[in-house]
């Protein structure tokens, strides 16, 4: 398999991430994509990905997978051993849940945040390969929405270990991005979520958060 | 099974359209929810949903599901036959791959269309609990992004019968939810998409559509 990736950028980390708790870092061909030099704008990466975005895993049989989702969905299927995703139906369906859930109300308002406030991101204030313009006010709107996911994040874990329960998986990969990615438009988790706290102690100290 | 859903709304038509397909519509116990009289925002409705959307899938021992994804994953899981997510480990990648973009480009352009224009939605510009104030500017870029998306659907199916490949899958149900909801914002196929034409025909006239 092949693996573009970028490894200053939060989404590929996911994805990265995701590899090494299943042991197939090592395996797989990483093609380091720069994003500060723009090289997913290039001709040369739209060939790849016309969406302009990493992380992209490329299938031995040329199957190109262009989201997030779309490699922690194949790396479960491929190589159910760890598990990432649960093991029972409803675990499935809870670890999807919440997957989804710190995508949309965490990921995606960071995100929201630095392309409509960054200077550098003038122009592409969506990924991918549209320029829209960035709009202030939809900034002020992903900080104020990026606030309020880390502080209800504590009351998210709460006493379980992980995210779904006793089990690690994408939701913690997912969400432990999100809380690093957030300390670059400097919203942190609040002093006193012990229990949010607990959970990034553990989940930043496995072998795969330093990948 | 408990099914809270809201006839009318697009989001809940992606769980009907899935547990139809599946053989379990009739199987659960549906509870309509009326958006129209804001019953999501009930005091009685947030302690089944702190987040106050449809669909929300309860299972027999309790568990909720809270998203579309979260609802798809079980179902899958617990009733595999027949398959909405593909058989093999790149079929799933994909399918996931495809699932996930139409939500993204798709349903999330049009609803950032409605809710950041619509006068009714004024201080609801989120899906949620959170009282955001709308943004035209983001209703406008919605549009833009919806129009873009719908522009981009027919060379997407290419001539595949489906989305992804030559079966069916929930990438299929999310971008039938997310064509007729664009509709709301006047946005339609365009006259000349032969291939999305005759993949619309072909999903819109499943059984499964009319739920």
């Amino acid at each position: 398999m092949k693996f573009y990736d970028c490894s200053t950028a939060p989404s590929p980390r996911r994805a990265r991430i995701a590899l090494a708790e299943k042991g197939l870092l090592d395996t797989v061909e990483r093609i380091e994509v720069s994003l500060r030099e723009k090289e997913q704008m290039s001709p040369a990466f739209a060939a790849i990905n016309p969406y302009l975005t990493v992380p992209v895993l490329e299938l031995d049989d040329g199957t190109r997978l262009l989201s997030s989702t779309g490699i922690y969905h194949y790396l479960e299927a491929a190589f159910p051993e760890p598990p990432l995703m649960g093991r029972t139906a409803a675990e499935r369906g809870v670890v999807a849940d919440l997957e989804w859930r710190m995508e949309w109300d965490g990921f995606s308002a960071v995100g929201e945040c630095l392309r409509n406030t960054v200077q550098g991101m003038a122009g592409r204030a969506t990924t991918g390969p549209d320029p829209y313009e960035q709009i202030p006010e939809l900034g002020e709107r992903g900080r104020a929405r990026a606030q309020r996911f880390v502080e209800r994040f504590d009351a998210l874990v709460g006493d379980k270990p992980f995210l779904a329960g006793d089990f690690y998986s994408i939701a913690d990969i997912t969400a432990l991005v999100v809380i690093d990615f957030a300390k670059w438009i400097k919203i942190k988790l609040p002093e006193d979520a012990a229990n949010a706290r607990r959970w990034y102690e553990a989940v930043s100290s496995r072998p795969s958060a330093a990948v």
